[in-house]
């Protein structure tokens, strides 16, 4: 499908054609070709981060928060308090979701243009001895900005708490080292960084700690507890899965060892955000973030000054070039966004600015 | 794909090529093209069951538990109750999710060979004014009865009080007609008589329910009111949703309307069953329930007394002939279950029907 527009999104994005074409069978559930799929796909995830000693992978039926809310309904117990470390729309999901549940939960925040801090949280830590779980978004989707998982790790662990991982936009690509990061569990999705089609969640809990959460999951179907309990019992998922999306991430997962695993994906990745960003400050597009916290996964970019932009009609623009750019998520900033990642190149960036340039000499020139 | 097996389950099922075809092209999911899919979808899925003038379609990611429990959720509050009618493991596992969710519950239970009956229901109800809603599973998957649905609505409105269904397995097939049977939700998936891929189900709710339901779910991904406020708003869903299988399913869907939708597919599900029935006592297999109260969905068949038959032996030489039947789920009888429903007709039974007596044959005689 040569025609199919280039997407330039957080996900779902551009995937391989074999990933697509991994989908063209049916499979039967329960039989035991599909049972070895799914013993495939958990080995394969779980290796990403090196969880084999100590997690196990627990895949799940539907989007990306469906397992983060799964995470916080299983492994945080009524009695419990988490802490939730926000500087973007994802960390304000997680402080919702804790709100619905009933669990108590406190919200730590920073600006979105800058990283959560490990002091403040160890700070925090130690104000308040009922805190057991710190939630941490890896990547924030709503700007790009990386925050320093290794030193909020080491100050969860330190404090002798437990560190719930929102690693959606940054795994398969930004390492997570299960050996020596401590993390009790790495919630994340088939769609983003794994170049999967979306429809699959899955997180790598410790098995410590799921041995412990029997029970406490208010939802059946957002239970965590049970659901690894199936996939132990006889290797079968609890309720249907979405075969051809697992069959299609399987496929995925063996390409990500083909490239050369999450390190050089994340060189492909940096390669497409190094090509994007010069090539935009030439064209007089300023990145939201300082550099120095922005991950090569998703791009914020501001909407120039003196140029007669407006999203919708510079969406359009490039949607008929063939490029899918996607909307800003900031509170504040006029800003539109651009994904690095997926199944793209630099050269796909470098198409990508050849039709922005032509953009913008149509809307003629900068006031 | 030629090779593959012949699905004769439940679902996930066999789908036609070209619905798994419509799964090779990447959608970007807040583009104008997947919206207006997205708006395809739900007015299909409402037209089905002629829910226009009074019901809302809510899609949801994941299997299709997951839009029960959404139903129950968003719809049951805190304060209400729930009479769950039950003769079969689906009807358990709506008692089991308003359990987790703390939902006050009566189960009603009959026989797993037993249909439900309106009477008892109308009793129960005028026993019980705290009785809020009613929960019925139209076919019943456990074992293929078919539960009088006309007959429940009936007794269930005339009390006054809100019936949601459970129509996983037969939507799609077995008409379901909103204008004059009166449903409050009408829950299912896009893997069964629909005939697309599994990873998505939907609920088609009254509005009049909807809109009294803002902030009930205790669950932010489970939620059937913001989900839908999600696609009132600007059609696009809240959470990444599956693209690939929503691809897939309007297809499915544009096909079903080509088939002459659901009497079409009723017929050929029926002709399915009827073949396969007659050639299966021929081989001297019995009916687990009474002719009267199955539906053409799947069959429940005992294992042959007198024959040396397990399942296990019995699955893996079919499975080598190149068909995949599905275990029984009963608490008492030894039995399997050969699904009707698929991209199927009379030839496939009448060639499973083959693989049948060929492996009989090679079992060796009848003792």
């Amino acid at each position: 499908m040569n025609g199919d527009p280039i997407l330039l999104t957080p996900g779902p994005l551009t995937t391989r054609l074999a990933t697509r074409q991994a989908m063209l069978r049916d499979w039967g559930s329960r039989d035991p070709a599909f049972v070895a799929l799914t013993a495939e796909l958990r080995a394969r995830l779980l290796a990403v981060a090196q969880g084999e000693a100590t997690h196990a992978c627990v895949p799940l039926q539907g989007s990306g928060t469906f397992v983060v809310e799964a995470a916080i309904a299983t492994l945080v117990r009524p009695a419990d308090k988490l802490l939730v470390l926000a500087n973007g729309a994802y960390g304000e999901r997680i402080a919702a979701i804790a709100g619905r549940l009933g669990r108590p939960a406190q919200v730590l925040r920073w600006p979105e243009d800058r990283p959560v801090e490990a002091d403040r949280v160890a700070e925090a830590l130690r104000a308040d001895p009922a805190l057991t779980h710190v939630a941490l978004v890896h990547c924030e989707t709503t700007t790009g900005l990386l925050n320093p998982l290794a030193e909020v790790a080491q100050a969860v662990a330190g404090a002798g708490r437990h560190l719930l991982l929102d690693a959606m936009s940054s795994f398969g690509a930004i390492g997570i080292d299960l050996r020596s990061v401590p993390v009790t569990a790495v919630m994340a999705s088939a769609n983003k960084c794994l170049e999967g089609v979306p429809g699959l969640g899955f997180a790598l809990v410790a098995r410590e700690a799921l041995g412990r959460a029997a029970g406490v999951s208010p939802s059946l179907s957002l239970d965590l507890h049970e659901q690894w309990l199936g996939f132990e019992k006889d290797g079968q998922w609890r309720f249907t899965p979405p075969v051809q999306v697992v069959a299609a991430l399987v496929e995925a997962l063996r390409q990500l060892e083909a490239e050369g695993g999450p390190a050089a994906r994340l060189a492909r990745y940096r390669e497409n955000f190094r090509t994007l960003l010069s090539g935009m400050r030439r064209l007089g597009f300023e990145l939201y973030l300082d550099e120095a916290v922005q991950a090569p996964i998703i791009a914020t970019f501001r909407m120039p000054r003196g140029r007669p932009l407006r999203f919708a009609s510079f969406y359009d623009a490039l949607a008929a070039r063939g490029f899918l750019i996607y909307p800003g998520k900031l509170t504040r900033a006029e800003t539109f966004r651009i994904g690095c990642i997926g199944a793209l190149d630099r050269r796909d960036f470098e198409r990508l600015l050849g039709a922005i340039e032509a953009t913008l000499a149509a809307s003629g020139p900068a006031a």
